[in-house]
């Protein structure tokens, strides 16, 4: 008898890869390790959790452990694995209890996800203050919020939470003006959210624009967005510190920077920090496997990793960029969902290419919708070897004459030796994000600028002009290249 | 010196030409016919106009007979093109006052557009039936449609228009039932503009389901949306003749079918027929130039027909479709908009494709949004040589947790041997149509389904689930292909 396929971690990558492996290999064994409660949660969702768009925490999970024993999956939650032992083929795992006990495994993968990483600002002990990357941290911040009489706890239906953490936050004066420390993705959606709460809303982000890997365009009409609906954003604003003891009191900025509360002392009740994400690569410390960049899991192009037979796939783990053919780490749900399920695949004795990411990625704030894709940045195109030419437009996403056409700003940014296309951003008001789908399928057929110009794009009044804000931005961005 | 570029025509392909040859060749000359008053209308933008959606008539236009005059473009309105004798590289040229003259050319394009095709019906000098694929016809419909006392004559706000049949139309009795002949994308259209403006409005479709050229996922979707506004829909339903004289009285329909209404007459005040349309090729009859598809004027990849120095462009001329690789008629705007600035550029020196087709078109009937592109029709896709495999998915368009998601519905095709995508097409209420674009460009770049599947879409809860409605669908026939 084999041993069994053996997976950490119980969220997108892990239960992707158990739930295709049993469905392929029907009669042979998985077993998925997790140590937390939670399994399956929509990491995404979080946000809209706290905002209030979404009424259930139970709402956010995607699979029950109930639902993951019926796929003939061996789920064993609270179960750590503390070790890998790649030569002998087997972990060592340590149960919530305290038991310890080997596992043999035929094959393994590692989909331990990755953390917050709140940099300086160590919010552990300080009420009020949060880091957003865990259904735990999304039930407690919700709690905080509401005011103590008016805290549903149905909200956070689920019997993994941590109640008595909710409890605490829920019994807590409710906060009235609260600090997003980070403009990123989840820093953006964080203050929209806490905004839709009617808490009065600062961000302060460290650079000149928020969103950096969207791009100044977006950064920009995102920021209007945000000002728009009541929230103070603060570029240029690098935070200096957190000030508060057992209670958040204040957010205190760098001196040296041009942000109008450059070196001030901004009184908050609340703070969510939003500074980074780090991948969960310690289980394999002492490995000698080979790390890439963001310090994450290197894998090839059918997610194995430096070890014989030992898988990784998601957050903590590279993917090959689509225009660079490198490894990149940009973790995102999807990558994870077709990593995993390609990799049950090829342990099941189907080799399957886990497909390589162009980074595409959306955000909205409030009614702006956002999305990029490629390499965006000039600066890390000419790091990776183009002589990268961009343009900007805004162009109507509606023929004029129809009710609702709004601006939309299109960035593309291609090769000036080969005309490729090498990235690009979408920001506006009407059906913006979904369009980057389009110039990620470009990218990812290595089209030039020149194809993308002459596609043949849908054109109706209600949804787009004659000429796609797309197909606009590469007619322009055709000429710069022709000079 | 040389004899100028001569267009007949000013419309999308004409104008777009005319202006793209005179920013290229400031030096040469450029010409214009129009046999009629309108110039640079939006066709594509008459239904929403009925509709009362855009409030006045000069919404519709691109530009003024001004602008294209600031242009350096030389028109002649009111001037029909009567004859073209290629060998002599001259036109004969004839105004309304009936003045004759030739006009010498170095380059001929012509873009004299489509007509509508009534087929069977002729709706001339029947009050209260019409044809929508003109500006005087929407003015007419708009003003017919109008209380009498209530009609706004200022909507019809262009020195161009028919006044006269504008006031006789508004002076009639409004109607209260209107008969819509042909279920194409125009029918859907005027059934929501007519319904809009308070009438009873039924739609009389020759075959089973509504949109014939959007398959049969998106026919049967679009007619639950159109009933639910209130609008009846009868499918298998041809209609055998319009009955009335000097006015509209009522449509008969043909015994010989499985509708309800099969030998009914349905008395009806209004008749708006949309069967189809016809490309204008009458002035190159006897030239010997070689037709295609449709009966449209074949052309090369730069938009040249088999006659010398004679191009075509627009709704009068083929494209060569992105699939096939063969010939196609699919008079669309943006084709015609591309065609034209290409062979504009051509002709002043710089050779320019004209671009593939791949017959992307997007529609809307209320809140739900189709679209379709490529070869969907599996018989169509047999005919061309593939062996097509299909499938239809339902997919939520967004997070299943996050307020709006709804129901989508992804058809697509794909070739048995080489796995290659063919055609596809995408219905629902919350960002349907748009996401067509992405697959246009999957077509364009001969992807297969394969590659199709591990595109790396964006997903964020507002906008996408993790897998996307086409991801889904990719997976789903790929499974198929597998079998």
């Amino acid at each position: 008898m084999t041993d069994p396929f053996v997976v950490v971690g119980a969220d997108a990558a892990g239960l992707s890869a158990a739930s295709k492996f049993r469905r392929e290999a029907p009669d042979r064994e998985v077993v998925v390790f997790e140590k937390g409660r939670w399994i399956s949660y929509a990491y995404c969702g979080m946000p809209y959790f706290v905002a209030g768009y979404v009424d259930r925490m139970s709402d956010l999970l995607s699979l029950s452990p109930g639902e993951v024993d019926e796929r003939g999956v061996d789920l064993r939650r609270e179960t750590e694995v503390v070790a890998v032992d790649p030569d002998a083929k087997r972990v060592t795992v340590e149960t919530a209890a305290g038991d310890r006990r080997e596992q043999a495994y035929d094959d393994l993968l590692v989909a331990t996800g990755a953390r917050a990483d709140p940099g300086p600002f160590d919010v552990r002990g300080v009420d009020g203050a949060f880091t957003l990357h865990d259904m735990d941290a999304a039930a407690a911040i919700d709690a905080y919020v509401a005011e103590p009489d008016g805290y549903d706890p149905d909200r956070a239906d689920v019997s993994a939470v941590d109640r008595e953490r909710v409890d605490r936050n829920a019994a807590m004066p409710a906060p009235e003006t609260a600090a997003v420390v980070g403009g990123g993705y989840v820093g953006v959606e964080v203050a929209e959210a806490l905004a839709e709460r009617g808490l009065d809303v600062h961000v302060f982000h460290r650079s000149g624009h928020l969103l950096s890997p969207f791009g100044e365009a977006v950064g920009t009409r995102v920021e209007a967005a945000l000002e728009a609906e009541g929230v103070a954003v603060h570029t240029d604003a690098p935070v200096e510190s957190l000030v508060g003891d057992d209670r958040i009191e204040a957010i205190e900025i760098a001196e040296s920077t041009d942000a109008a509360v450059g070196g001030e002392t901004v009184p908050v009740d609340m703070a969510v920090v939003g500074v980074g994400i780090r991948p969960n690569t310690d289980l394999l410390d002492g490995t000698g496997v080979d790390l890439g960049p963001g310090e994450a899991i290197r894998v090839d192009d059918r997610g194995r990793t430096s070890l014989p037979d030992v898988y990784a796939a998601g957050d903590c783990a590279t993917a090959r960029h689509a225009v660079t053919g490198e490894p990149d780490w940009t973790p995102l749900g999807l990558t994870a969902n077709r990593a995993g399920r390609a990799i049950g695949a090829t342990v099941a004795g189907d080799p399957t290419p886990v497909g390589d990411i162009a980074g595409t990625a959306a955000v909205k704030a409030f009614d702006t919708e956002a999305a990029r894709v490629g390499l965006l940045d000039p600066e890390a195109a000419a790091e990776a070897g183009f002589d990268p030419v961009t343009e900007t437009v805004t162009a109507g996403s509606r023929s004029g004459y129809y009710p609702g056409a709004a601006e939309t700003d299109v960035t593309l940014v291609a090769d000036r030796d080969t005309g490729r296309l090498l990235g690009g951003s979408i920001v506006g008001t009407d059906r913006a994000a979904i369009r980057i789908d389009t110039l990620a399928t470009a990218i990812e057929a290595d089209m030039t600028v020149a194809e993308v110009e002459r596609l043949d794009l849908a054109y109706a009044p209600p949804f787009s002009p004659v000429w796609d804000p797309i197909l606009v931005a590469a007619k322009v961005l055709n000429g710069a290249l022709d000079d």
